[in-house]
């Protein structure tokens, strides 16, 4: 491993005084990326936007690892092999923003900001092209799919990626979230929660809609699940622990005067413990066929493990030694431990199958002073949108500046000092 | 009006005599028609066939009339009016019935059985033409569109039927229902409940699925919803009263990790009296706007009235008279009076706006063992599928054989002997 | 049977003449009766009170018939015998009518009316009494206890009430309810439903308030349960049949910091055929041991039957004769078909068990002109309490001379004319 | 403040020595304060039998302060002022651990451990007294009625407890718990949540059983209200943040043919900042007078505010200092750090009020044996009863002897050591 950086590194200031100039390119590519979502495993339009600028970049770029993922490497002589990661799909959303680059396709959107993902990290790579007189080693930039389906970090895996590309001394990505954009927020530790995503169908018996007593209705049997579900949460699990169960979509039938046969409920689980996910999988497993034996349904439900993403544990060392890089060119008091988070990720897959620490940090996406005064007023719950709303939008600046200027010192602090070789 | 047929008319039989050599093409017709279910409003096909084969019967065949409507008149002399009625279109129902003649149509199905009426009518119309002779009076054979929007009879009314076609002096109608196929029910009085469709959108707001805390989650605010409509009918509308109310869809969200911004039900209402109508409708909208406080929600739920169909009321001496003519060709005990049904329909619009008397009665289309022995095994809500279910199969036959009998004797009834003139 | 009073008999007339000068005396006994509720099988105070007048009138009497109830002969010579039943006990209630005379014993109500019937036949009992010289026959005046447990009428006939009071010709008997008190209403067959009354115990498992990881929550399990009952009439009786079930009470736990071991529910089921009832009872059944599966119970829940009154059955030619006699002396339009009430009652026991037709109507207990305005605002079900509410309070007039004068006629009607032997 | 006992002081140990000749008694106590239970501020006969006890010891004792507490003063020297807590008063439970000593009071239960706590507090009074040649100062043991009200502590307080019996230097206290009974646990900082205890009542209408068109139904109202409280917790509440909800009871009605007029609902919450609080009280009120919206109640619900526990903040030094001296006596690993439970107390009411530090610990209360039989079989939950359970039965031995040693040890290394001086 190489020389460390120094906190007052002139190298790293240098690295980043590019940044400027390069802001209104990078924030026509946010906006045109925003405009253009595509669905995990559909990110063609994306990834080739990815190919045509890394390889302008200088990138040895490789497409189609893991379907649709874009790896780029920069080599430049002995030292550290850094991979740098951003996601790159879009969220089955219709967009309620009002932006003027507000998503073009129906019921697609960039809910979840992984367009500032990919936008910040190409936008690092420019930096640290130029810059590549300053460092020594490897830079593994992986553009990753299918995030949202906790798939693509296993796909690229599974595609070889450390066998083609070589393994990381240290895996680093970066995720925006609603607080201050010109902050950044990591912790130690399990950092982001397990997830598990269920697909369950309940089967009534459809019948006229005068002629209930002809039926067994599964649009009352799912809502009656629906409810008793909110029981796991509220009484089986230990006040103490954290857990999330969400039942985000319910659907069952088509017009009101027909009593349909079945309702599908879309689940999804949040733990940090093997044991309290035990704990709800078996409470919701036992809620549904209970539920379905209520209603006296002649069909047991099918309950189906749609995908499941594995606690993202954050090396100690890691994190103290990134945050301190990221520290110094931010400035004081701009990061900060927010605690474990009930979001997940498949990151968590790429440290764990190379061996490497990994360092996985937030960046904020909200404008600091509509921030502060929500904050003020008490009411951050209400007019700060959350990932996955329908009106999450991460404001271009100074989002974009802190993304890459986190990504750029961050990488630089792993790489080898160009000159201490 | 016309000297009515006696019981043991000749004529009658006669006419009836032609009904075997023509049930092979009418099983086909009405398997062709199931084949090829067509939804409200966009029965093309059907009406194509219908004029197809009315003009080769020797009817004055007009389509279009109140959209994809046909109308097929025969003259035949001075006499009465009597108006014939069938409905054609399917519903959005994806069909399990297994059957080889199955629906080629993804999602729509001859779920009502509507291409029965179609056939039976057309078997009919066969029938009286071939039978002119032993008849005066003019025939007006509507087939109507879109009675399952509860549109279909006033947009036919609306496009001038009665100026065009003639007003009748007579409405005869009639539909197939889960009894045994050899057999006629008709009630006297308010016969079909009044129907009114609701579509509510429960407003909410939408949040990344591990962070409820910052949603209004739409899915529960409808599950408590759906929950808490079953007190109308259980709590609020006294015992001796009869009302259903049904929410056949619900309708929110896409995936289990987003908790979307809205959810939409579909709700059916059936009632016989404009009090308990009103009672009802007032309930659902306390309790809709109430949830919604409850869940703390920003925006107020909107209720849209879809569409609305009166209580069908069959007059007394119409039912008795038609009756009578179709028991004396069926035989002893094959024309029961089944009561009020909670099935609703538009064809009361005809006779309203018409000022003409009513008859409106169901035939069966069970076969007649297996109908016997559910009812001997206590099965008969669980084997027998009711209108609406994706697995409704009126068989073939008899079904056949009793539609086009009874609206073969029931026109012959209210038609003018040919002796007479 | 003897002779007939005829509608104009002058001698019914003559009885009924001494009643206004009662009047003051009954209510006084009306208000005292009501001041001192007694519950079932404890009605000491009020059986007292009855032998000491009917004594007092001439009449034989017997106390302790069927653990508390009185029997009270008056025998006048051949002729018919005839049974007038009056019930006696009172509910556990607490009172809110802020009456001056309303209950003295903390808990327990007349809040069925059983003090007005009590005071009615007592009423009758008099005038009777002193026009024996208009009549032939016996007298059997049974004031039942237990009515509302649905044990007295069973009670009364297991001790012998027949055997060693003689059996009747006619069973009489009314009760009041929440229409204009100068009417009465008599249904023909089918009037009463029949009531079976649960006791369901459901079994969690307590634990301190802020550990419900470690119970299993009956309060929860308790709510659900009632919830999902709902849907037994919402969706599992046909529309056209009249079916109530009413959880009445739920009682678990004391404290909020304390999960309790378990929960109790007090169900009450009405209904008019055998199917329905049990359809609802293995509903019931389905729900409550599904719902224990659903909250993961160790224990099954326990499921009483309490109690259980059969249909009352009116006899037909029963009914047209008592009717007309009391439609004589209340005028026309005073006595009218009010269909099958969802109220239960075990006076059929008494007919069923003598083999002997009944009759059996209500008399109202509302001031005519506030119901009548009531009526005319649509406010009835707000405004008119009904029986066994908190606030449900017959007026002393016209009630009283209404339930005087319908029993006194009834009773003539049945018993031999005077002047016939 | 008095020189510390080193961890080996030999004084400690010689003070302990006399407690196993105490065991039989204390243990008889103990089964006798079980037998006995009182319930908040009705601790007469507990009270008598400390006052009795105490002054044998040779303390000064008052009784009736803050109603039914006594406090025991041991003046001893210069030297600091230590109070040593112990509270009194049992539960409304039904007791139903089978135990040869169960309590005689119907529905009266010391189902915390109240009586655990007094005979511990009792049995180190009385070897602190025979060892008072081996430290110097005060002690004051401050027996305190109606913990499980919330009351007790204040009362004390507010009777003049410091002003008239010193304010002491440190505040020492203990509490039962389900582990093992030879373990001590200790968490500086917030130990023990905030409670709050509400009182709802929800109005309907009452109505005979098979009227409920007549009725508000309160008994559905406050289910479903049960059902949607459950959304707190699952839905409003971040998942990193700990809360309880608890609805410990629900009374409503007597039997099941009256509908009530109204629900009683007795809600527990814990907490542990006073946003999580304020947010979940704000979203009791609403989801509560949304229901009674929703069930059209013409009257609003009354919430009551019952009491309220402040969060416990045991100080960190006093921790540190406290739990070495009682691991000292205990033996390595016998003292564990149980993080913050979601259990209340009002023991902090004394320290805030006193300004003093304090240590409040828990001590176990199962058989170490039966303890680690249901952890191997993964039944903890199921087989150790908690806190308030009606089995909640804590086993006298060991956890007399590790109570009386804690409490000894813990006062002595607090009190001034006699040689030092």
């Amino acid at each position: 491993m190489g020389v460390s950086q120094s906190p007052s590194d002139p190298s790293v200031a240098a690295a980043l005084a590019g940044l400027d100039a390069d802001l209104g390119e990078l924030t026509g590519l946010y906006q045109d990326l925003h405009a253009h979502p595509e669905l995990s495993f559909a990110e063609h339009r994306t990834a080739a936007e990815i190919v045509r600028r890394a390889e302008a970049y200088g990138y040895d770029v490789t497409p189609g690892v893991g379907r649709t993922g874009v790896v780029a490497v920069l080599d430049n002589g002995e030292g550290p092999t850094v991979l740098l990661r951003a996601d790159c799909d879009a969220l089955p959303v219709v967009e309620r923003t009002g932006l003027s680059y507000a998503s073009r396709t129906d019921g697609v959107m960039h809910a979840c900001g992984h367009d500032l993902h990919v936008t910040c990290l190409l936008g690092a790579l420019k930096l640290l092209a130029d810059a590549r007189d300053s460092w020594r080693g490897r830079i593994v930039a992986v553009f990753q799919p299918a995030e949202e389906a906790g798939q693509g970090a296993q796909a690229m895996v599974d595609d070889g990626l450390f066998e083609r590309f070589g393994t990381p001394d240290v895996v680093l990505g970066q995720h925006v979230a609603p607080f201050p954009a010109d902050m950044v927020a990591c912790h130690a530790g399990a950092a982001f929660a397990a997830t598990d995503s269920l697909k369950i169908v309940m089967y009534g018996k459809g019948a006229h809609g005068s002629r209930p007593e002809t039926s067994v209705d599964p649009v009352v049997m799912a809502a009656a699940t629906v409810m008793r579900l909110q029981t796991v949460v509220s009484r089986e699990v230990p006040a103490g622990e954290t857990a999330v169960l969400t039942v985000g979509s319910l659907r069952a039938g088509t017009v009101g005067n027909i009593i349909p046969d079945e309702a599908e409920l879309g689940l999804n689980i949040r733990t940090y413990t093997e044991d309290v996910r035990a704990r709800i999988l078996a409470a919701i497993e036992r809620i549904v066929r209970g539920e379905a034996q209520v209603a006296g349904a002649e069909r047991e439900p099918e309950i189906t493990a749609l995908d499941a993403f594995p606690v993202v544990v954050n090396e100690e060392a890691a994190v103290a030694r990134t945050m301190a890089a990221i520290g110094t060119v931010l400035g004081d008091g701009k990061v900060i431990d927010p605690g474990p988070v009930t979001g997940s990720e498949d990151v968590g897959i790429l440290g764990t199958a190379a061996k490497a620490p990994l360092c996985y940090w937030l960046f904020g996406g909200c404008d600091p002073e509509t921030y502060a005064a929500a904050a003020a007023a008490g009411t951050l719950h209400r007019d700060i949108p959350s990932n996955h709303s329908p009106r999450f939008a991460p404001v271009a600046e100074p989002a974009i500046t802190t993304g890459v200027t986190a990504m750029t010192a961050a990488a630089l602090e792993w790489l080898g000092g160009g000159e201490a070789e």
